[in-house]
């Protein structure tokens, strides 16, 4: 049996280029003692991907791609075609961190990704299969221990969550209007602003291409802000830290505003503010909050039963448009979560 | 009776010049009720007074100075030369925060300096007056309150401790080491590097003048840092951040490499190693910690009592010296406490 995988064949300077990558057909081999062989069905697209697009990527973070080599560690869910490993048959929907590819095989009980990663079967009574890449899958997670943990969030805070129409952005900002906090968020364009304000139901929202950062922040959240939710970095963070009011916090999930950059650009300028205000940034990323699965699951899990969750896809057909659907996420071109549906 | 007052008549730009200063000759008034009158013998200088010859100082931090106006807010220290108020006699120490003049009348019981500038009587037997305004003052406050808390220090974390032969950063550095932490120190000069190993007993100390910082840190902590004490911000604060270990920490105390500039210098480029390495950064001033002044007093004073803390001075006579003292401070010319003895 053959399958197809994407391979990483150049490092993109700038932006992300489909003609960075290449298409490969290869011999899918049977599993071993310990393995299953899964046929993927849906791939995840998320902005870190592009840290590790690189010769060598951030420190401490996940592992950069090796050039002519299979993607590994990007969140797939798919389907048990064959099964030599205790407690996993043939039909059962599961997720693993071998991605961008038709077929994996993969080893049950190997952690990877920080746990997040590791072979599990998926209860798709919730929600379908794909819904465990986004909502309660990383970002979902993500979102949940970013907010309620790493920004230590407080009642009534208030809190602007930017790149709200992302994957991870969009469900911070409705898990905090769920507990009942005023939620600001932020977006590249006027549509995904109305979908913020008319969809999600957030308390405010502004296109930060349509004025000063500043400004339009201060126009959102005239009396500050306590908590930002970072996604963007750069300007943002440096807007968040002139908004935020005395005690206010800062969770960083990531940078995306410098992820295309060779070499990034300078931080904040008003750091000292930090100090002025008694500020924290905390940067953080899901993968080191997997002991809260349980209760995010939960809490999650019964607010989507209840249809109170929107969670929006943006499905990209085809395992050979991976890489444009990458591009695209990265231009902000997509809305919600970034899916691959892998047509095998 | 007549006293001397420094006033602000100029807001400096760049260098702190002892010309945009005036000594001014005024007439001292008596006391009200609830109030004293001090005859000031020792005044603080710090670095965090630049940051309030501006027309706007940062947002919440301490309030600007005025132009042609006594200089409100600068720790101070004194005898009561006449009482109105209870608890208070002639004879008594006592620190205020109405300083850089030769009297001061002081209301008894008004919050200044959001607690630490309150007229409160020096137990003159644990050290001389001017202890208060270092080690037993708002700097060790500042230093113990930064280190062990805002820091959240760990057992066995490293410490890298920047401005370490200034008043707040050799304490910080001391503290640590007295709790069982390896210290590296840093400093701009050769003869600071030298009392940092050998009077302080450091683990590690570097001139950040005698060549690329991140190397610099790198001999000193080749195996990285756990805690940064940031005195200094800009390249220092990157420094930190790209030497710092998973889930390390910065409490960022002042920034004085910014202080001078009209324009505050951009920030680090590498803060996405915050999230890479699940990072914190927390501003604070001791002045958020004053709840834990019997905690401080009680270790701190424990631990000067036993000889085992070196509190240097640096002592310029003469209040109308005061500007010219900060002057110094800010160009790296003095070495611990930089004090004024007022000779009135």
């Amino acid at each position: 049996m053959t399958g197809r995988e994407v391979h990483l064949v150049s490092y993109p300077d700038g932006g992300v280029r489909p003609s960075d990558f290449r298409v490969v057909e290869v011999d899918v081999r049977r599993p071993n003692d310990g393995e299953v062989l899964v046929r993927n069905t849906w791939t995840s697209v998320d902005a870190g991907l592009r840290l590790r697009l690189r010769e060598s990527g951030p420190e401490g973070y996940f592992a950069a791609f090796p050039l002519n080599a299979p993607m590994a560690g990007i969140m797939t869910v798919g389907e048990v075609v064959e099964s030599r490993a205790e407690g996993f048959a043939p039909g059962d929907t599961v997720w693993h961190a071998a991605g961008w590819r038709d077929f994996s095989v993969v080893e049950a009980g190997r952690e990877e990704l920080a746990g997040i990663g590791t072979l599990t079967k998926l209860d798709t009574s919730l929600a379908p299969p794909q819904a465990y890449l986004g909502v309660l899958g990383g970002n979902g997670l993500t979102a949940y221990a970013g907010l309620f943990y790493a920004s230590g969030m407080r009642d009534g805070d208030v809190v602007w969550v930017s790149a709200a129409a992302g994957a991870v952005g969009s469900l911070a900002a409705q898990f905090a209007k769920l507990r009942g906090h005023r939620v600001i968020g932020s977006a590249g364009s006027a549509a995904k602003v109305a979908w913020l304000l008319d969809e999600l139901g957030l308390d405010a929202a502004f296109d930060y291409k349509s004025g000063p950062l500043d400004r339009l922040l201060r126009e959102a959240a005239p009396d500050g802000i306590d908590v930002y939710f970072d996604n963007v970095g750069g300007d943002h963070l440096e807007a968040a830290i002139a908004a935020l009011r005395r005690h206010g916090r800062v969770a960083v999930c990531g940078t995306i505003s410098e992820y295309d950059a060779a070499t990034p650009p300078p931080g904040p300028s008003n750091l000292f503010l930090l100090v002025a205000k008694d500020l924290t940034i905390r940067g953080f990323r899901g993968s080191g909050y997997v002991h809260l699965f349980p209760e995010f699951t939960r809490e999650v899990g019964a607010w989507l039963a209840d249809g109170r969750i929107v969670h929006r896809e943006t499905v990209i057909d085809g395992l050979e448009n991976a890489p444009d659907a990458l591009a695209r996420l990265m231009r902000g071109d997509t809305v919600g979560k970034t899916l691959v549906r892998i047509l095998n």
